[in-house]
């Protein structure tokens, strides 16, 4: 039988120490774990930059999967640990909106970690991914239940990544990150979008395509991204640099055609 | 038994959530495979970068490993998706150059990957990565063989990794990457280079040194790196900090000395 | 059973084909290990940085685990390669002072390698990385003990990592890296702190705070790190960046407060 996958997201840098010993409690408690570096490399302290990947990944890894998603501000603080459980999978982390697009999950339930049996001693004022996260995430990794790792708790904190919103029939998208090429990310869903949308970029047409090909050197499009959400890109080149440094300023609208 | 091994080879940038579902392919259906996280970090749709890679690693996991190898500025248009045999390991990819390289390996042939139903659906025009490559990785890891994935073609495409001609007993040689020392790699192969031989840079003689340690401190020199190529390295600094933010315009040449 | 833990730090640089090539030995010969990528990113032949890190880490993988530690810039010349054990743990690598630390660990000691019959053949000049400590490291990792991959040394190198001496009751603390939040980390142990410390960044008062959000937002304090030690940060913010460039050179002290 293949171990538990027990899926790290982090601010921590790839490369530091706190990675290293993040992954010594799961090697040591949970041998037979698959562990699974989804990032480090989240900008420091980015709650928006963690959700953005759980909109991707929250699921891909099946029923009984974890998620420990340590990018944590507020730690040795007021806020909460907690661990929520959504269509079978394990979500661990501090309460700070990380885990906010799981509340409208149908079914979707969540604990405060209040359980100090389970850490790992003694609790460090800085790092409670490695004491507090980690061992939780290796109990459910290794079998326990939500309720065997904390108390019910009735809600958890929203988070930043918010649905667009239309008005008077104009889609306001906010522009939140940029991949490895360029593309800029929005959260504005394919099945949002109108058909024969007209697509305004600080007051300027653009078009929508089907993928980075069907655009011509340099122009910048709109496309539907892998997940489903509408994304800018340069075909061949960088949609981030097009737009410059202030990319995350430049006005994105999408209407009606008409 | 050991499970088979997966290595990946991609653009997508570490931490993207692209690595994150490549891998969420290869965890589902080949759970005991062992992944090799090779690259994440190819400069975006460099596939001259990307058959770098594969000449030092093309063969190191020896028969039955599985190469992915995901630079695809064209996904979503008409190059082929195939997949390579060479020396009993496989590739998966896009024809676009990434594996010119096998093409005069003995014995090796390739299939173009034209059979939908081990495809992830929704195939998305933009990762085909996820919905074609890791999918026909998965299933050569598994076992299958190279007809069972797709039909035999004559040929694949041809890189753009040349061998450095002589031409009047001199060879010109491109200075192609840096890594992470700062040493510039080139394609120019030790049982190629005279004995004796003359180096210039920028019609400057340089030495050629067994190793690192053997330069004085500062200078620039050439070497044979590891995997049998000739390179440039400064000793406790960077060739390529030291030869400029042009050094690719810079001239190599190599010729018997006299 | 699970494998063994082999662990890997090197300045090779993400996504190098030195990496993969590492991984390759330990694929090939321990296919049941299991290996955590500490960091590929240490500064290329920062040795210090690879004390550093060896101080968080050196023990937490537990009796039988491997470490195999590459920042070699003297490789190929006369450094000896070195196999420590300590605490049950082993270290391979170059003996450059990366593990000097674990000379007053009691109870450890080291061999120096000379046997080639373990190494890979031929053995390259620039990578023993791969051709010697690799080889080593796979059978340590398999059961074999010190005396078996080398010959016994009195002494080791010793580092740059060095315990802050106390001066008519004044802790002159180097600085000595920065992590990915901007935190600079020093080696200044809390057991070494007197009680109500005085603590001064350039002769600036600076306060010792039990966990960042209990500093305001955007002053300098100290704090002790999760791993014990001093270090400086910003609430909200990079210590780096608020030192400047030249952060290395600040100084900091420790004093009784009176």
């Amino acid at each position: 039988l293949p171990g538990p996958i027990i899926a790290l997201t982090t601010d921590f840098g790839w490369g530091s120490s706190y990675v290293a010993q993040l992954k010594a409690v799961f090697l040591g408690s949970v041998p037979e774990a698959r562990l699974v570096d989804v990032s480090h490399s989240v900008p420091a302290q980015s709650v928006l930059h963690g959700e953005i990947l759980l909109r991707s990944i929250a699921f891909i890894y099946g029923p009984g999967s974890v998620h420990v998603v340590v990018i944590d501000p507020g730690v040795g603080t007021q806020r909460l640990p907690i661990a929520v459980e959504a269509r079978g999978c394990f979500f661990v982390g501090p309460d700070n909106g990380l885990f906010g697009q799981l509340k409208t999950v149908p079914g979707s339930r969540a604990v405060v970690l209040d359980k100090p049996e389970i850490f790992r001693h003694p609790v460090s004022n800085t790092f409670h991914g490695r004491d507090i996260f980690a061992p939780v995430a290796a109990e459910l990794a290794s079998g326990l239940v939500l309720d065997d790792v904390g108390t019910p708790i009735e809600s958890w904190a929203t988070g930043t990544l918010d649905t667009p919103m239309q008005r008077n029939g104009l889609f306001d998208v906010p522009l939140l990150a940029a991949d490895h090429f360029g593309n800029i990310l929005t959260h504005l869903h394919a099945r949002q979008i109108p058909e024969n949308p007209r697509i305004y970029l600080n007051k300027n047409d653009i078009s929508l395509v089907a993928t980075y090909g069907d655009a011509t050197d340099g122009s910048l499009v709109a496309l539907i991204g892998s997940d489903g959400y509408l994304e800018l890109a340069v075909k061949n080149g960088s949609a981030a640099e097009a737009l410059g440094a202030n990319w995350q300023t430049c006005q994105l609208s999408v209407s009606s055609k008409r």
